[in-house]
């Protein structure tokens, strides 16, 4: 049986948590422990804020706690990579269930942590509040523009090309495959590497370093919600329609050998799946050539998925058997129409 | 019957709320709507973050959802006024129940309207999510210095004055009031005039702008968990004892009334209530009558309440019949030994 928090009380909470994110950092001036964090910035301060739900965002028997606090900070530098931005602090803040044990709290921050040490991000503040509900994790991330500009989703222009990062889909073809009953439609090393999309998801900062430097990058989202809604999104913000080719979405072998096992479109996993955290956006064609090296040079994997067209903004799959539309579904919190069950 | 957000969706809901709280900032260069907001900054950030729950930090017999919202603010605002910042930009993310109504949440959104308004704060991003759960709006308001240095809770020295802005206890009082059964031991005026101390607080933006801005200024803090508390975090932090004044401790007319009728030290609630959102902080002595000065000059009522003193780390207090030690109590989200309920 493990620590209940009321043996710690808040307080022996707060210094067991901070002991575990403590970090030196020459731009943090005032860190963990007094009222607020003072850090100094040299550019625009770039923002984003997100709040991860147990039993919405993650579930025990998907993904281990540290993974749960791994993946809470990536969601945030996900969207600070995504506007051309560095991240370099967090706040999170935890409502906690009063019969929650220290021991997973405690390696939701080791995940947070690891996260920290690997993206290069100081945890300079927080707070912790009990609630009679489920855990709420809210991350917080700050940080600075890296090139001249943000990336935005209103930039494409037509004749644009539409890029994408690394694979998509893979994290939503491990909840499917956690979802069938028999669990006897993934081979053991398939398995293991669409977890790993699932629990372990790579912010992609490098990539969003690259865009926001390349004056020929016009647009970037990163893919939280699926790639359907991200392309959406660009295409309204920007007034632009977006031709995608069904042949060229990157998915992972282990994907689509899933797919075919269940009978499923593998593309329903890549277009409606979400948090996947690669960066969709789009390119002027004549600077793709430079730009695609320099991509590939750094070790990403990038891959040119459609074009932007003009016309009403929508997005469109062009397939073997004809163009058809794309609906903007993904990930809603309030699905209308559907009954809480 | 109002409206539920499952009639509106989370993409509707976020429209709604984002034209509540929509506000030009020539300081933004990104407002919400893309991946992330960017602001600037010309001196160091200040940055803070808090997390209320339905149930816990508000309940719909105490406050009305507007003031929900206004104090959800105020309570960060309060983090950067005590570290001498100039608060700026905000981000609120909400776990929000499946059942909430869609008048509630707009109503909340339309009290941190009113803060931003009243203190010159612009909300630039946010996160919405549904929870099994109570309600947790989680509030990050970032901000900049305003004086050269941050004001500490570690920079006390033996000798200081103890200072404290406003008056403290009226929120605790009128929560005990609203615990009586019989609700006849207050006025209809003291109540009011007490409600109004726990539904909108005051932010000391200006008394924090000052002591930033005075280098005899050695400490403070804002008096959230309860003047004891925060009393004890600077003797802890600057390694000194803080020895007060019962008779000099700052309460409202209406607050001694009250407890005189209830026959409880009004003393309980000035020291271990909370949520008064005032600075205690210290000040050096020679300069103490200059800092008074200019804070009566801008209307900012201030009360010296004691002396810094050497000794181990601990707060006394003096009373008519002797000197007391005052333990270190306010709200604690997890009492130890306390079973929940």
């Amino acid at each position: 049986m493990g620590l209940f928090i009321r043996e710690l009380g808040e307080f022996g909470l707060i210094e067991r948590l901070s002991a575990i994110v403590a970090r030196t950092d020459p731009r943090v001036l005032v860190n963990i422990g007094d009222d607020a964090a003072v850090v100094r910035y040299d550019r625009p301060v770039v923002m984003t804020t997100d709040a991860l739900v147990d039993g919405v965002h993650f579930r025990d028997d998907l993904i281990d706690p540290t993974s749960v606090g791994y993946k809470s900070l990536v969601a945030s530098l996900s969207d600070i990579a995504a506007m051309g931005g560095k991240p370099l602090h967090a706040m999170v803040a935890l409502a906690v269930p009063f019969t929650e044990q220290v021991e997973r709290i405690e390696a939701i921050y080791r995940g947070l942590d690891e996260a920290c040490a690997e993206f290069g991000v100081t945890i300079v503040g927080g707070d912790v509040v009990s609630t009679s509900g489920p855990l709420v994790i809210t991350v917080s991330v700050t940080g600075e523009l890296v090139g001249e500009r943000p990336l935005l989703r209103s930039g494409a222009q037509v004749g644009d090309v539409i890029f994408v990062t690394g694979d998509v889909g893979g994290s939503a073809a491990y909840l499917h495959s956690k979802n069938q009953s028999d669990g006897l439609h993934i081979g053991e090393s398939d398995e293991w590497i669409l977890q790993k999309r699932h629990q372990r998801p790579v912010p992609q900062l490098m990539a969003g370093h690259i865009c926001a430097q390349n004056p020929g990058c016009t647009s970037a989202n990163d893919v939280s919600d699926g790639l359907s809604s991200e392309l959406h999104e660009i295409a309204l913000a920007s007034g632009v329609r977006m031709m995608i080719d069904a042949d060229r979405i990157p998915t992972l072998p282990a994907l689509r050998h899933y797919a075919r096992v269940v009978s499923v479109d593998p593309l329903q996993f890549a277009l409606y799946g979400g948090e996947d955290y690669q960066i969709v956006g789009t390119m002027n064609r004549v600077k793709a050539g430079s730009f695609l090296s320099l991509m590939q040079a750094h070790g990403i994997r990038i891959s040119l998925i459609g074009q932007v067209k003009s016309g009403e903004p929508n997005v469109y799959l062009n397939t073997r058997s004809g163009i058809e539309e794309v609906p903007k579904k993904g990930y809603d919190h309030f699905p209308v129409g559907v009954e809480p069950v």
